[in-house]
């Protein structure tokens, strides 16, 4: 084994295909439906939110898909991303696990989502859209797609949730730096938001109404798009570069993985990281375990219901089968913002229910506590979304230690902290508690959901 | 030339040795004097601030200075930093300049900062310290000592200046995740501190009083020492790791600079992108233009005296000879925290005076402009700092537009802006002004020089 600090890839070999997993699955995923009809919806009742290049991937059965060429040269802006071995952190957990973390905070949005958001950008220029909308909570993927705006010279326009809209206004310097307009949802530019405004004026928003928001304001104009950074199998799959690359740098290091840990939110940045290696074993190949780490305060992998669901608050998306704790469900205000989602990606909810992975959840001052061990030995200050991979791969990495076991653990640094600081201020001071959600809310939540034969 | 975006190096061709120009001075640098008996001092004078190691760098004639193994196993873990090249904002200025940027923003801290503090904590715990002392004013600094601390279990304590203590929490929550002490300075702790507060309980600070303050509680404590983030010879020497990968990177890209731009403050992120250009020209080879950009609002450089002087205002350091504004010099408040010093470098003062570099000053504004166009260009948000830097080589790119000229021109992005936002947010709202000091204040503080013959 060629041991090393860090993995890189040279430019020249940035994978130049996304890996579609639709491809390898003998049981398709279940098609989406139209919440009125509840008939699988086809092309063009997408049409009105997303460009078509973007809605012939969500239904792609190509097991490759090329990677534009501008795509390619604004990836490489950052892209190929380093993978780290943690030797540091080993020692520190006295492990014989070798644990790998693949760093995508090296984007200039501090996180993986630029990989979705840049060729969403794109395929919308291409089709001569001039605008997009779209939701962000703490404000990662809200950055991302005001930075890829910039790109491919697209006015952004992002409804952030208002509660973070007040608590992380250097996120909204960012955006505004990148050229976009960033509006507190529940706002008053929108009819959804007015309503909700009319009965709650004080409303702290939710990730639900924001995409309503979004939504309701791409459907009335031509010139105008919505865009989402998470859930869709098509933001998925462009956030395989992520997998594909580690696949090619742990060949570098002589090692095959025996577990791989992402943190879920909406899933994509674990679907980009575990649908390459679980496209080998669905090809006849080996695969390593794969384990999901959810926030307990919002576990909609391990607590949900399978099912379909509609996608926001304001039921204005289509209905989709998911792992979901019901759109109605507001889950308590815990600070990795971008795991806090009542559903889980489709593609995600599918494969778990095939049993090609393993799903977790962990309260948040644990996962604090694991983030600050990780920073203390590897430099990173991690966000709150990603001290839960750390927590789980240090969860592994334990079981080795008591195991006797030298595994290979690698896991998705999906993203840098340096945006959600007070959190960690929160935490040194004492002031960080596990939230917990209501258990009669989620039963109400989950009763609600819509019923579908 | 083989045209990338970025240019990187394994770690096995990372700089094994720091370069240290006082080897091929054919006019060495003024000697550091004692301030009592105005006599050059020797190590024994500096023994009770600097463990051994570093006093012998500090005036060692050696070409080249080893970099220790377990230093090297830290800088992995984001060196060798990549260089870049900026086509895209080439194309926005729409020169026929080559523009590169050594991007140091990639470290834990977040600037090229930690390529001192990490041997600087190296060489006090291998010499049995347990305990360091420091300053910090924006917080590059502080962070980057608290982050090399925790590697070497040094307990650290940070006097922050007030005005940013307060502004910019964020740094501080930083500072407390690599598990180091933080306190606003002026402070009650030490004896200078409490002098300060006693005449103005609501002092807001200054770089030179936090100095002072960390430099008596070092001295008071056999195992407690004191390390400084710039200026002084071994923190610039640390930093030319950056301008050694540089050097091989352009070869890489196979091409010669002709003018290597960075800001300057203390002088350290400057001298180590452009001392190893300079010492192939000192030592006969051709070299590049090398242009420093300083703040107009305290531009010691372009508007100071060349004279001996104190380090700190509460004259407890010896005095070095250096471009000066004076050390009651208080600058006005602009944003470019890390640029806010009365002095320069000796030895960038030294080759400044030798006229093997240029210098310019411009104020913060066109620098907040100049960052903007960057960030939507490039992607990356740059510190305030950075942002001179990048105004610099943006004006070598303009005139090369008019000129007719394709020159490459290579400047230090020394880091990013992530826990400065607020100060885009105020440029954005129109709040930013261009400070500027009062002439008959620097007159008055360039009066009260101390004398030396």
């Amino acid at each position: 084994m060629q041991d090393k600090t860090k993995y890189l890839l040279d430019e020249s070999e940035m994978p130049k295909a996304w890996y579609n997993i639709q491809a390898d699955l003998k049981v398709p995923v279940p098609p989406v439906l139209h919440p009125g009809t509840l008939k699988p919806i086809g092309p063009d009742d997408l049409a009105p939110l997303f460009p078509r290049e973007i809605i012939l991937q969500e239904v792609s059965t190509e097991r490759e898909i090329e990677i534009p060429g501008p795509v390619q040269e604004i990836y490489k802006l950052w892209r190929p991303a380093p993978l780290y071995r943690a030797h540091r952190l080993e020692k520190a957990l006295g492990t014989l696990a070798k644990i790998f973390y693949k760093y995508e905070g090296v984007s200039p949005a501090g996180s993986h989502k630029p990989n979705t958001a840049v060729p969403q950008a794109f395929y919308n220029a291409a089709e001569g859209v001039k605008r997009l909308t779209t939701e962000t909570g703490a404000g990662q993927w809200g950055t991302s797609l005001s930075f890829a705006g910039q790109i491919f010279n697209l006015e952004i326009l992002v409804f952030q949730v208002r509660v973070s809209y007040d608590q992380k206004p250097y996120r909204r310097a960012v955006m505004e730096t990148y050229g976009a307009r960033c509006l507190p949802s529940p706002s008053n530019e929108t009819e959804y938001g007015r309503k909700v405004l009319a009965e709650r004026p004080d409303h702290p928003g939710s990730l639900g109404i924001a995409i309503s928001e979004a939504v309701e304001l791409a459907v009335q104009r031509d010139d105008t798009k919505y865009a989402l950074g998470s859930v869709l199998n098509h933001v998925l799959m462009h956030q395989t570069i992520v997998g594909l690359e580690v696949i090619k740098q742990l060949e570098m290091a002589d090692v095959y993985p025996d577990v791989i840990v992402g943190c879920t939110g909406g899933g994509s940045n674990f679907g980009g990281i575990a649908f390459p290696f679980i496209g080998q074993g669905l090809r006849g190949g080996k695969m390593p375990r794969i384990v999901a780490v959810e926030p307990a305060a919002c576990p909609s992998l391990t607590r949900g219901k399978y099912a379909y669901d509609f996608g926001d608050t304001g039921h204005m998306t289509p209905l989709t089968k998911m792992h979901t704790l019901g759109s109605s469900f507001t889950p308590p205000g815990f600070h990795a913002g971008g795991l806090r989602y009542h559903g889980m990606a489709p593609l995600v909810s599918h494969v778990k229910e095939l049993n090609l992975i393993e799903a977790v959840a962990y309260n948040q001052v644990e996962c604090f506590a694991a983030g600050v061990l990780f920073a203390r030995a590897e430099g990173i200050v991690p966000a709150p979304e990603a001290n839960h991979a750390i927590k789980g791969a240090i969860e592994e990495a334990l079981r080795c230690k008591r195991e006797g076991r030298s595994e290979t653990i690698v896991f998705n640094l999906c993203g840098h902290g340096h945006f959600d600081m007070t959190s960690y201020q929160k935490y040194f001071a004492g002031e960080l508690t596990d939230e917990s959600y209501d258990e009669a809310e989620l039963a109400m939540a989950l009763s609600g959901l819509p019923s579908v034969s």
